[in-house]
């Protein structure tokens, strides 16, 4: 069998420092492993319209932005596959079908979901389409046959889910579909990188995220910003380094070599956090390492987006290219689907005309 | 603007009389009024599928049971386009963007949901695609831009949701769906023939149904067998009307010209059933009468059927030709959808690359 990946984002914002280190990086080093046969990133815009129903002009404006970060920090289109939700109709078939598979109340008890109705403020007044997404999403992930779902472990009962509906179908059309695993990530640290604010998770709507897109003097400001520890008050009081944001971001981004770049007086992390914990070492000395650190991963980004955005032409090339191989994939798979339905009629007419010989 | 009808029927089993006198007369005279620009009717398997997951053979044998019923009662290939559901991928499309415009407790609330849930015995394991099937009702209604949706009364919660829809989609996306409207049949008295047995409803799963297909000598049968007055127990006694099957079904398939054929002592129904109430006219005799009149009504529709099902192969090519022209409709409607909700990133291209301008 083979070894296929199926991720993929909303397109709701530009995506920030937290998407790189939870899912982007690893993605890059997944797709350059060389150990997946296929890999499909996708940005899930019908997925963003069902809570963004009345406002389909956010999605939109955001398809560019993420395909922009997509390439910027190194998905290669010569490796993998980036298309758009929306543009696969083979999707919206699948999950009609496993709709049939899973009732109400499943769906109502899913945590993740749970949450983010919560979050959402829905309440009673929920988008069916919301309440589905998790359907939804079984169908992108089986549509592609993927083995393979790196994702978070918040993620955990949309996988759950998706394997539910596989042994459904499988069980009652034969085996057709692909039993697909969650891969979640090594590094549990960075999984969710606090905002600049300290605060749990960066988030658009509080406006604590550092974006991939940020210009050098954005990013300046904003780790000159950042939330450290409230009771390190002068240079020679003693500092705390756990949920101090900046060492957290150190932790994610920090590597020995820009020591000896930008802060030739110690040679490693663990150094400088002894000095913090000791007392005498400012925050505006490690925010200006932070902010080196952090350039030494977002110029290259940067300026790879700053080409990119010069040929709009050629990304969505790339993307049309990518829906055509998406269409190709979930196309052959529905096929696959349907003749275990039975319901390729006029293909295999015998399916209902047996009843009449 | 064009006058448009959408219809249809699950096909779960045969259809007997109670859809002759409920639906399918009145298409048939619909079909020829040539009040109509466009007919779609259609055999609605994958709404079947929504409740019959775990059974899909029994959705499957009974598609060419329906579309033989079709042509038998005269809906004709050239005026009406016949088609199966599941072969029309748009409207798994149209059924993804509206569920996002309802809410999951709008649904819950709809009394033909409702009392369907409680017939189903579903309780709280109720299949999301049962749930949602009127979102999907409308997904077929609006496809095809129909202005005029003939049903039973039963049905007017299912429209005024399709309504809802149309015009909260069009409130966000601009005026491009029709807003369809509920055509109730004059006739009431014929809109609920019940069974053999007297009860409400003709039901398969009673075994209280006179189907279309059936034998002559089983038609005779299930009359003769049929609940009248069950305090006429002598010839002489007087009867009653009212209630009676016998009567209720005269009265739906009765013409005066079947008396001088049949039972010529009578000039019309009036006069029959004056004769029951005062008494001396015997149950044999009347049942003999309705027995006859349903020959009437059934003989052609048995020959035309016999024919057919000698050329099955030919029902195959009227209905593959109709899921021909109804793709071309409900595509066409798609695409229309999708420009005003400018999702079709690639044809029109400006839609997500203007921010980059």
């Amino acid at each position: 069998m083979k070894n296929i990946i199926l991720t993929g984002d909303r397109p709701t914002g530009r995506l920030h420092l937290g998407h790189y280190v939870g899912s982007l990086r690893r993605r890059v080093e997944l797709q350059n492993s060389g150990k997946f046969d296929e890999i499909y990133i996708m940005i899930a815009d019908s997925q963003a319209l069902t809570d963004n129903a009345d406002n389909p002009e956010k999605v939109r404006r955001n398809i560019l932005e993420v395909a922009l970060d997509y390439m910027s920090v190194g998905l290669d289109p010569e490796k993998t596959t980036m298309f758009i939700q929306s543009q696969i109709p083979a999707l919206f078939e699948f999950t009609a079908y496993y709709m049939n598979l899973v009732t109400v109340s499943r769906l109502q008890r899913n945590p993740t979901i749970k949450e983010e109705i919560k979050q959402r403020g829905f309440e009673t007044s929920i988008p069916v389409g919301f309440l589905n997404y998790p359907v939804s999403q079984a169908a992108d992930i089986t549509a592609f046959d993927a083995t393979c779902v790196p994702v978070g472990e918040d993620q955990m009962p949309l996988i759950e889910q998706t394997k539910e509906i596989v042994h459904s179908f499988n069980r009652i059309y034969g085996e057709v579909l692909v039993d697909p695993k969650i891969m979640l990530a090594e590094n549990e640290v960075c999984q969710r990188l606090p905002g600049i604010d300290g605060k749990a998770k960066m988030s658009k709507s509080i406006g604590n995220c550092i974006y991939l897109a940020d210009t050098s003097e954005e990013v300046r400001k904003k780790v000159m910003s950042m939330y450290t520890d409230p009771n390190h008050l002068k240079v020679s009081d003693p500092g705390t380094v756990e949920g101090n944001t900046v060492f957290t971001y150190l932790d994610c981004f920090c590597k020995d070599e820009y020591f000896e770049k930008y802060l030739p007086e110690y040679k490693n992390l663990d150094e400088l956090k002894d000095h913090y914990r000791r007392g005498g070492l400012g925050d505006v000395k490690i925010k200006k390492f932070l902010f080196n650190v952090l350039e030494e991963v977002l110029t290259p980004i940067r300026i790879k987006r700053a080409e990119l955005e010069k040929n709009i032409s050629y990304v969505m090339k790339v993307l049309e290219d990518g829906c055509v191989k998406a269409n190709l994939k979930a196309n052959a798979t529905l096929t696959r689907a349907k003749d275990a339905m039975k319901i390729n009629y006029f293909e295999n007419q015998d399916s209902i005309t047996e009843y009449f010989k």
